[in-house]
């Protein structure tokens, strides 16, 4: 037999695994939380279930892949945001962050509500998770230390502001909210924050 | 035939009606929303299915009649926030908005996620649902007139209170908060809303 998994830095072994999730990625998309079962994500990668199997263990090991990916984007997004002035860099943050929501609104649901709840708590995907508040925690920090927040510890105000513009995301996508424009009603909320964080 | 629909304030058929909600809370409290269905809330009322269905219309428009209620519940919670002192009444507004979700998870979920969703838009629904939020409009209002909020548009301002404390209660439920103290962070988000908008 070959060995399958000799090769570069990313073995095939590797490679069909992020084939997986890429088509796993593509089931949620299409079918929500919902369809995203060990037989459709082998179906639309085109491998039998017993490979999905193999690889997640379950549709719950699964969803945990798709999820610490999710939390791979939000970490990234919320990164991103580097201005060298600190306002600007959160009213950054909190910006990507609606972005990120916005346009991967089946990720976001589920990262925060029923796939959450069902994922396995892989290694991965905790470490995704923390890594992605953490980048919220670090421009807290960042703020503090230029005298645009107040001092105090740098996890509970992250908690305070993930707390708001998870809210107001969650109600924008759910169509729950009731002012007419979502946009700049997301602006008044990032400008209360540092109005009451100041 | 006996005509059931006489007799006095509430006619057995409302009777009828409201015993099917009254089971239908029971089963969205022990099996969530995915087991409400028409025939487990027939089993729990011990009435035949079709008797659902003929008050009803579908698993829909109980759903909506579910929430309806829970929507009445949070408008009373809101509502009893009545301290003279408008800073009181605000603060006890926001941990009675706390306290409903977290002594009815299943509703809450249910009234902001996929039971909104799925329900039928009852003219009863929808009505309730704005009573709870115009509540919240009404205290802010409140606090407005005597100077503790800015001036500003007073539904502007409550729907960024009601993004703030729905991210927090939201990430609460799911177990999703990165601080140690759920209660604690509440009043801190709560001193920041008043901070923020003051």
């Amino acid at each position: 037999m070959t060995d399958v998994s000799a090769g570069g830095g990313r073995t095939p072994s590797r490679a069909v695994e992020q084939a997986l999730v890429d088509a796993a990625e593509r089931v949620l998309v299409r079918d929500g939380l919902g369809g995203l079962t060990v037989r459709a994500v082998a179906a639309e990668a085109a491998v039998a279930p017993m490979g999905v199997y193999n690889r997640f263990g379950s549709k719950d090991g699964l969803v945990a892949a798709v999820l610490a990916r999710g939390f791979e984007g939000l970490r990234a997004a919320t990164a991103a945001a580097d201005d060298a002035d600190p306002v600007e860099r959160l009213l950054t943050c909190g910006r990507n962050y609606r972005r990120f929501a916005l346009d991967h609104p089946q990720h976001y649901a589920a990262m925060f509500g029923a796939g959450w709840a069902a994922a396995v708590p892989t290694e991965e995907l905790v470490d995704r998770a923390g890594a992605a508040f953490q980048a919220l925690v670090d421009r807290v920090g960042y703020a503090v230390d230029r005298g645009v927040l107040r001092p105090g510890d740098p996890v509970g105000t992250a908690q305070l502001i993930w707390s708001s513009v998870h809210g107001a995301v969650s109600l924008e996508l759910a169509h729950l909210g009731r002012t007419a424009d979502p946009a700049a009603s997301y602006e008044a909320l990032l400008r209360m924050l540092l109005d009451g964080l100041g």
